[in-house]
Formats: C-alpha cells, sequence, structure tokens
C-alpha cells in the first residue's frame, strides 16, 4: 500500500537511460515498503526494485543506507545490492525525489513465524553484524534511548486517550530505561527494524533481507532484541521461549554473546519494546496526512514492555 | 493502490498446490486494478497475476470474464490467460474470495498516449471484436444507458455540489440519449473500460489488454467511442482530431465500420461520457469506505460530453 509517486513512462526512460539495463518489459507499483514508493521493474537485463525515497527518510542519510547495502552484498548478505548505473553512481532523482535502482530478491516473508524461522533468523543477524565490521559508514540511532523522551512528547499527552495510565507508565519506563541502559557494550552496525515482513525465507532458509532504512550504529545485542519482540510473541500476547531460545542460540552459534550482553538482554528488550511502542503511538495519534497504511495498534508493544519489566534475566528467554 | 486482501503464505501454498508451477519465489502485492487485490507471483514455472475479486466483481460473472479471456487468448489476443489448476479450473477460493492465476503480461501503459499508439489501439480493439466473435457467453451492460437514470438517482441529488446545473444538465441529457440512442448496430463482446492504464505497449506495438472486468455484449462501435474519451483528449479538453483519426482508422483498418455506425459515433461517444461522468460523479460523492483510490474528477468527463453535444457528424473525429 506504499505507492506514493506515479512514474510516467516518458520519465521512468530518462531515468534509465543512465543504466546499461536493457530494455523495460514492465514496471508495477508494489505494495512493500511503508516509508518509500516501491516499483517492481522488469528489464531485459534483469529484475530490479525501483525505489522512490519520499519524505520520511531524510535524503543525508541515502549515501549511508545504500553505501551499506552494497557493503553487504559484496560479503555475501543476502541484500538488496543498489546498481551503479554508467557514471558510477548508485542514487539519483526520479520525480523531483531521490531514487535509486536495486536487485530483486526471491523469497516469502512468513506471517506466523515458526521455530526454525527464528533459528535461522538469528545466524543471519549475526552474519549480517559480522559483515558490516568493516563498513565505515556512521549514522547515529534517531530512534534509541535519547529520543524517547521527545518522541513521548511529540505525542501531546494524548497516550491516555489511547489506554488509561499510558502517559504515566511511560514517562516511569523512560526514566527507569535511562537509569538502567548499558553503556558498554559491543556496538556495530545493526538493521533495527527486521520485522517479519522485512526477511524472506524459501522453505525455512533466509533468501533476503530488506527495507535498511533505520540502519544505524548501535548496541548490536539490540538488533537482536527487535527481533525478539517481532517474531517470538504469540498472538496472544505470550512470549514463546522456544522460539526465544531459537532466535538466540540461532545468533549465538555464528557470534558469541558476551557475558555482559547476556545480562543486558532484559533491559534491551525493554528498549526495543518502548522504541516501537512510541513510535506506533505517534503514528496512532498523529496519522500523516494522506497515508496508505492503516497505523498499527501500539498496545501490542505494551504488553511486551510489561512482559520484559518483570524479567530477571536471560533465562526468562530460554538460556 | 488496490491491495485490499493480504495473502498469508500458508494459505498461498494450499491455493498453489492445485497447479503444476512449481515452487513460489515471490509474491508482491501490486498497485494495479481498482475493483481487485492483484498481486505478482513469481513461480519456478513462470511468473503469474493472482487475482482475489473482491466485492465490487459479481461472483456470477466471473466464468464470463475468465471464459472470455481464455476464448481471446487462444485466438491470439495479448490478453491473460487464465490458468487452468490439475482439476481443470480456473476459478477457486481464496481468503473466502474468488480467486484465479493468470498470465503475466510485459509491456508499459502510456500516459500520455502519441498519435501511433491510438493507432495501434484502434487494431487491437476491432482484432479483439473479431476474436470475441464467436464466443458463446453473454453478458448485458449493467452500465448501459438503461442504467443511466438509475445512477443519476444514486447520486441523491448532490450532483449540483460539484457543479451547480449539472444535475438538470445531467436530466436533459439522459432524455436526449433516450431518443437517440440506435436500437439496431453490429453488437458483440466488447472491453467496455480499455482505458490508458488497461492497455500495455512495448515502444509502440500493443502488448497485453487487461482488466476484462466490464466486458459486455454491446454495440462494437461504443467500445471505440469509450476509447475515443478516454485517449484522444488533450488534458486541457481539447479532442485532438490527428490522435482521434488515427484510433478509428487503425480499428476500420481491421473491421470495417458501416455507414450506420459512422452515423452513430457521436451519440455514442455523448453515451460513453455519460456513462463514465455518472460513475465517477457518484465515486466522488460516495467514496466507499476504506478505499485506497482517490476518485477520479467526474468533470473531465463532462467537458467530453458537451464536446460531442456540439458535434454534427462524424467528420468532427477526422473523418
Amino acid at each position: 500500500m506504499a505507492v506514493y509517486t506515479d512514474v510516467p513512462d516518458e520519465e521512468l526512460d530518462v531515468f534509465l537511460s543512465a543504466y546499461d539495463l536493457g530494455s523495460v518489459l514492465s514496471l508495477k507499483g508494489i505494495a512493500e515498503g511503508v516509508e518509500n514508493s516501491n516499483y517492481l521493474l522488469r528489464m531485459t537485463g534483469g529484475t530490479f526494485i525501483l525505489t522512490l525515497y519520499e519524505k520520511r527518510v531524510a535524503a543525508e542519510d541515502l549515501p549511508f543506507f545504500l553505501g551499506l547495502m552494497d557493503h553487504l552484498a559484496t560479503r555475501g548478505i543476502a541484500c538488496p545490492t543498489p546498481v551503479k548505473g554508467r557514471d558510477g553512481k548508485t542514487l539519483r532523482a526520479l520525480r523531483g525525489r531521490p531514487a535509486a535502482l536495486v536487485t530483486f530478491l526471491d523469497g516469502l516473508s512468513v506471517r506466523k513465524p515458526r521455530t526454525e524461522h527464528c533459528a535461522a533468523l538469528g545466524t543471519a543477524i549475526a552474519s549480517l553484524h559480522d559483515a558490516a565490521r568493516d563498513f565505515a559508514g556512521q549514522r547515529a540511532n534517531a530512534l534509541g534511548p535519547s529520543s524517547f523522551r521527545g518522541l513521548a512528547g511529540a505525542c501531546g499527552g494524548e497516550a491516555d486517550r489511547v489506554a488509561p495510565g499510558l502517559a504515566r507508565e511511560i514517562e516511569t519506563e523512560i526514566a527507569a530505561l535511562e537509569q538502567a541502559w548499558p553503556k558498554t557494550l559491543p556496538q556495530g552496525v545493526i538493521h533495527a527494524d527486521l520485522f517479519p515482513d522485512n526477511v524472506f525465507f524459501i522453505q525455512s532458509r533466509v533468501s533476503g533481507l530488506i527495507d535498511f532504512y533505520f540502519a544505524c550504529n548501535d548496541f548490536l545485542a539490540y538488533d537482536l532484541m527487535i527481533c525478539l519482540n517481532s517474531w517470538c510473541f504469540e498472538e496472544g500476547g505470550q512470549l514463546n521461549i522456544t522460539k526465544a531460545r531459537a532466535l538466540i542460540e540461532g545468533y549465538r552459534a555464528k557470534r558469541p554473546l558476551s557475558s555482559a550482553e547476556l545480562a543486558a538482554l532484559p533491559v534491551l528488550a525493554r528498549g526495543a519494546a518502548l522504541r516501537f511502542l512510541l513510535t506506533r503511538l505517534y503514528d496512532w495519534l498523529k496519522p500523516a496526512e494522506g497515508a496508505l497504511v492503516k497505523p498499527k495498534n501500539p498496545l501490542e508493544y505494551l504488553i511486551k514492555l510489561r512482559f520484559h519489566r518483570h524479567v530477571t534475566g536471560p533465562s526468562a528467554y530460554g538460556l
């Protein structure tokens, strides 16, 4: 549901004249990615995704995102590879917006991840972290804990419209996390948004990781807890400890977690839950004008946040 | 902008088990067709469009539409071919909706058709009419002149909200068309909705005609006038007589028009303009709940209607 910008055939021709990809066979607007306009482009030279970056992605961050995908793809990570034009560039303009072509990846996202999907995902995250180690780009996490007070404030005190007492609960949680947030865990480039719709599988093998537009530098284990929240809870709000264990053990099989990281998992999970609670709350209270995407229910993340708040150690995650 | 119904991977697997098309490579919701949910489905056995029919398409009409596409495709018309399952059937259920797979067609729709596109389209329409001659299915035109009073009534007297005097102008036009509408022109199966987004081209060759969900039995020349309205007017509202001539001559090169048909072109063009004026007016005044498609401006068709009302004969179309 995410095509915002229409691409006329004649403007497409001008854009594609910068590449050596043969002639156009078809262009279909696809319902993928919430933030941008995406098209599936079939050329005689292959199949690609054409992305027009809409205003929610900061133009100055695009070299980081495209550079990262290029870096990861050359190290064997199954992610979209930005395609270079004859001028060597991956980023140019189309319809007045920054635009790029990336390679198309086969695979399906899974609606109800099973344990084997969680295990494969864990390993894929560790591989991504490994492959990004020598990436030179740097981008601060714009949605990390230091952003939480601003996000809560942007909701304009209306949180209680969604659940009575929510504003106060968020306030208390922010204060607690400011105290408890780790200072010295292993850092690196994280994806930061690896929800099930951003991971493609062929059977239970990960065939693609997409949508790197929240990637940033942060604690590596935080990335894992974002996934624990989005992959390992059942619809009723209970953590599936078998899936949680599979995810984390899948990760550790490729990159061991230090004892400091293990001890920090509950607080990282709380921070990850609060981040999505806050952004969903904001989108719920202040839906974007003309948005074609229905805001997601923030309360799903309140339930997850409360779960992690009562966790005493990593054993709650099956470790 | 037209994916309404989500297809979970596990339900897709069940659906596809009825076919011999190999295994799934990818499924992307595409922004094509206003009435249905459409997905581009890549299988090891080929690329297809998966359509879930939403409530605006009457389920009892689907055998006509799918039967017609099958009939036309076997006669060499570049239209989607419904794919048969191992049971020989093309229509089955997915997510509680009628659903079908059709072949994928290459090509791009043109935003600003040029004269050569209009000429190629004219010939393609005549070929479609020819190929459908021995099609046994029958479907009345639910949006023909006999529907106009009902459509106008459904707008609930609110037409003047869109343009002062519009309700009265529509009323007068309906009465005039009831008098002037032809009774005995050559009939057959028409597409009835061949707007530029339903026609694919590779360069200036027609590579695909899609979206047969308004097809019905009606005057053949009426189909041509629907296209004249949607392909041959400039953005300012003027008829481009060069394009009109190219369209009609392209048609006549393949199927001659009788003198009765030629004489009837202006009144058919008025009827075609009024049909889209009325349905757009209705969608404008009564937008469908949850619709993701912005209603189109009805006044574009009022301008076309007025043009044809003052036409004295087919010479106005360059003949």
